[in-house]
């Protein structure tokens, strides 16, 4: 990797993508030990063995850094909830399956890792572009799920599909942002399992 | 107030309890201005004028206090949510009144006042007793909401009682709770009555 600034590659193309990702996952390695807000750039590119122009040639700043380490992870749960949703074919049992695995997910992701749990706050306190996006695509999969129900007759059709899809995706919120997570699950660990019950006989039709 | 010092009064009866008021009335004015955390019991004596021994006397610890003045906070809360409620028969309405009146009650005092918001993130972080007290009055006017609406045929029958009024209480809980309501409010000041709605059509017979 250390040859990187020797080598200066094109600023564009595939090459380019692959320095990024060699930034990030040495970044995600070493906040993971230091914590991201004590860190620096200049912290960061001796401890990687880049230069920090290099490190600037291809993040304007650390929270960029910040945001793909962020976007990765987010990335992550969003799979696991994908792998979770398509092993059932059942509508109402998607929607149970989907609450259980982003809590599973984004517990494990945020809370395996102090230090990471610190860049997901900061993206969530600071409202990242990646954290709305990620909330976008959530919605899209429960509004997805909720076609899907209606489809088969199993949920109810007369509430806007958008306003059923949000107020669901604000109920499930408290166990997928890490902000809320550690105070709601420690209050219940069954909660999202009594969510998801309310939540599927408000569906009814 | 000085002389209540120099003329102890007896350990029971309602003198005691007057003497507890004062001390609980002279705190919170103190914490506000000064904050929770870093007031001592000492301090606190100074500031209002009693001995330091003389408040001992009545609470045993600075936590006992914050306890009162928590209480005395949540049932302030409790009582402006008893009010909303009974405002209309119609028990659907009154489960939209209660979630946003408890919305707003809880906004108002824990935001209000940053020092007082700090008495009461101690008390939902450690769990307090008067926390788990508020917590059981919420659910039981949850339960009787909900009996109300089953005996008029405005909700269903077949879920058991104590479920559901679990169930509501974890989707308003994030309103509620003073480490969460910042950060769900926050977020979409119209979540309550989204809530509501799902709510409702979740307990529709």
């Amino acid at each position: 990797m250390k040859n990187a600034s020797t080598h200066p590659v094109s600023a564009r193309g595939p090459v380019d993508h692959e320095v990024r990702d060699q930034v990030v996952a040495a970044a995600t390695e070493h906040f993971s030990r230091y914590g991201y807000e004590k860190t620096t750039v200049s912290d960061l590119a001796k401890a990687i063995g880049f230069s920090k122009a290099y490190i600037y040639k291809f993040f304007e700043s650390k929270q960029a850094i910040g945001e793909m380490i962020c976007a990765n992870c987010l990335r992550e749960i969003e799979a696991e909830v994908r792998v979770a949703i398509a092993e059932t074919d059942l509508p109402p049992e998607k929607l149970r399956r989907m609450f259980k695995a982003i809590t599973q997910a984004s517990l494990r992701l945020f809370t395996q890792d102090r230090k990471l749990y610190e860049i997901a706050a900061s993206a969530a306190t600071e409202r990242w572009q990646v954290v709305q996006t990620y909330e976008e695509h959530i919605q899209k999969m429960l509004e997805e799920i909720l076609l899907a129900g209606r489809q088969t007759g199993d949920f109810e059709r007369k509430t806007p599909l958008d306003e059923t899809a949000l107020a669901i995706y604000l109920v499930m919120r408290p166990y997928l942002n890490p902000l809320l997570l550690q105070h709601s699950y420690g209050f219940n660990p069954e909660a999202p399992m009594h969510l998801s019950s309310l939540v599927l006989r408000s569906l009814s039709p």
